[in-house]
């Protein structure tokens, strides 16, 4: 099937050999594919190649993907895809300043993305999230074992099969069973600049150090809790006149753009996680 | 005898009651003195008042002193000085960076000290002091037990009597025995954004764990390392092309910025240290 | 009328002559009220000095205001209020994110405010403010004068008696007919770090001139265009690869947390203003 | 003639066409040399291509660039270095922060440049000049035409051939005949956030404006005062307490980090000029 001249996103990521720019570009020369935008990084440490390249025009994908295969080391990773809008999940428990800048920017398609269903634990977040159309899942985790709540909230989730679920201050942890179902698809905000302040409460442990700035940063979540691949992180300066109770204030709008940030280059596909790390080509 | 007419700064920290501000203006107010300029913090988690006014005017010091001490609770502390430079010792290892940057403030008087000494376990840096007519004490820890190492530098620092001590990239550990001498007068700089990365190496920690954002903290040295009160932090951003070198190079120029403004809080009297916290006026 | 225990916000300005502190500081003590917070400062350059007290009690408003004005300077003003809540009227045109967000922030309280309506020139913000249940007033400036579409608006916003008119995004320049009923009352957001690129079309002009970082300024306005008071300024790093377009974008955020910064501190009453500048005790 | 094997920094600009990427990492493959970091731009609003390749390898320059020549448009601008220091005279007048910066730097090695003379209009720096073994040359301004002033000081500055001339804070205008001599190679640090406050005095302007934050810029100086190209800008926060003196004052640290930055930027060969804009490959 022949495709329409569009907007392609290839994203190529192998153990780095002389040569790939030229080879990858090459495939995309001889299809007749417009380059718009091309990055790419060398990761000397480890040896790794990451490429991203937006392109358009008449190619079929099977024939660029069949001409990069047979060229390229055997153990890379591949994907071409458009720029397609995401679908997600966003999971909320009481505070409502990242959920409700999240449905405003669907509401305005500000974010390549569209928010399925809202999954809470509280009735809380359920008028505003309903203003906006979309669906709200009671789920709460009172009179019941930890597994059950979870069981109940990941299948909520997994009806909608989306591409991203988004912890927008959820504040319940995740067990494993349940994060290991979307590697590399969750995506959490922590409200400290991490590895600072690990756990409950970063704002009280802020406050109770006496740092000079707070901050917060969205990542990818894992197995183990605050640790996955960081993908952005911003600051706010604080002074000795701040409680705690000021700080989570003034944090949380730092909270809410470090995430609808990260969530742009995650919905843009520009980001590539090696390890424990995100590589962005912003 | 009359004093000239010319700048103190009155601080003074004790816990709060009513009308403390009204009480010690007025005894400033009736010895004819100037306000220049007036800072009053009150901490209402611990209950306690923080106090710094500039003034200028005709006032015997002892005459202002004693009325507050008439009015004041028992627990008060209270000091009034003249803005004089304070006298400074410099310890450094092998890194020129923060070092370089108070030589050149101390010759060109940015800041409100006098640099007495420079002492280090290395003479990478001896040249650069002498360049700027500043002593230098090399005091090798080779072939000394830590003791008899740290025993020397105590020596050689306090043959100097100085207001402060600074540790700019000094890169050995001060046992309590050393920090014990210098309450709330020794300051060290961090090469991280505490608490991240607490201890050695903190560029490589950070370049492992794939943070987005490196910083610098300046802070009091007490008995636990790097657990002191934080006067001043500032960051910069990083991304994935940047190697544990890079981070460190470019951090260099957070670390000695950082050190320098929070020197000019501290020898400018801005600084109250109360438990593990800095109040600052800035 | 005995008031009830409660918070009371008390700011004073005038020329500044000794002992004020102690003065002011005095009256409040004699009527057994409890201070809070205290900021003050004296303008060296205007000898104008400023004081922002917080403070709890039971003292009569009026004895503390008679005490006050016994012992000031005549030109001194005066103003001692609660901590109420204040009414605000907003303008906007077809950009929402300023909106949204103040929207947001009113359903749930975060500012110390009360969206009373909505005004716009464009139908586009009608059924997001209504999802708010805040009243929205179309009043289109097609086939209208300059004047008549002035007057109705003023006629609109003025229905309200509002404390504060926000500019939200709104993108018509008002004329000193109009601003002029709001002296020290009218706030816009501007999408530019004022001085620079002041006018129409700010991105554009930033992205001709290949700037490396843009910002937004929060500003009273006066009746010269982008020229009144500023309160809060903020910005971001750019770079080569960004259009125009990706800087409105990119703008949008620090717009809209710009103008709720700057909000806030006018609405909790820390701001004051003198000649062509803001006083702000955070 | 064989060179060693060595790091090369190959740029290129030129208008775009298909296939650019792919045809210029092709000459350098079947040169046999080793990219180690490629970065490309195209400016779709010109439709111009920017290049930037770090390589190493044993192949011959002349092969390499014959083989570019042969492929690329008639309009391309190629150039192919090595990492070699950049030969840098600096123009100073009274102000030591810039300077002083800047010859610790040179001192160290932390940029690749050499400085081989300072010029001034005044003796204030001769002494720490000096003190880092860098000829100092004084061409007073006193008693002479702006054109006899400026054809000794452009004399000394030729009397070296510079790579490149650094304003360091050398606050006399330099006309047309003058500047026109190093197109490209003329580096300012501006003490304003550029567009705002061109000209004399910014602090004071910035004051007198009430703005809320402060900053520097590093340009390239053309014909007109302080509009040629960015490269470099960085802020920081002030308030109403600060006068024009303490923001000059605070300015001096941005302004040096400022220009040492942009001065990294350029000596490693990673800022392109384009009409009035750089493309900068950090």
């Amino acid at each position: 099937m022949e495709l329409q001249k569009s907007t392609y996103i290839l994203r190529i990521d192998c153990p780095d050999q002389k040569g790939l720019v030229h080879k990858i570009t090459g495939v995309l020369y001889h299809n007749d594919s417009n380059v718009i935008r091309n990055d790419e990084f060398v990761d000397h440490a480890t040896g790794h190649f990451f490429m991203r390249t937006e392109f358009s025009g008449q190619a079929q994908p099977s024939k660029i993907l069949n001409g990069l295969h047979g060229m390229l080391p055997t153990q890379v990773n591949i994907s071409l895809t458009t720029t397609q809008t995401k679908n997600v999940v966003i999971l909320a428990t009481k505070e409502h300043h990242c959920l409700s800048d999240l449905l405003i920017r669907n509401k305005f398609k500000d974010l390549n993305m569209n928010v399925q269903a809202v999954v809470s634990n509280h009735e809380t977040l359920h008028e505003l999230t309903e203003k906006f159309d979309v669906p709200f899942h009671l789920i709460s985790h009172e009179n019941k074992s930890r597994e059950t709540h979870e069981a109940e909230v990941l299948a909520a989730v997994q009806s909608y099969q989306p591409d991203y679920v988004i912890l927008a201050k959820y504040m319940r942890i995740l067990s494993p069973e349940v994060t290991s179902h979307f590697p590399n698809r969750l995506i959490n905000i922590h409200h400290s600049f991490l590895p600072a302040f690990i756990g409950a409460n970063p704002y009280k442990q802020a406050f109770e150090r006496g740092v000079k700035i707070i901050g917060a940063t969205a990542h990818f979540v894992n197995e183990n809790l605050d640790e996955g691949p960081i993908i952005m992180q911003d600051v706010i300066r604080i002074d000795h006149s701040q409680t705690a109770a000021d700080m989570a204030r003034a944090g949380r709008d730092v909270e809410k753009i470090v995430l609808a940030k990260a969530l742009k280059l995650v919905l843009e596909d520009r980001v590539f996680i090696k390890d424990n790390k995100t590589i962005i080509f912003e």
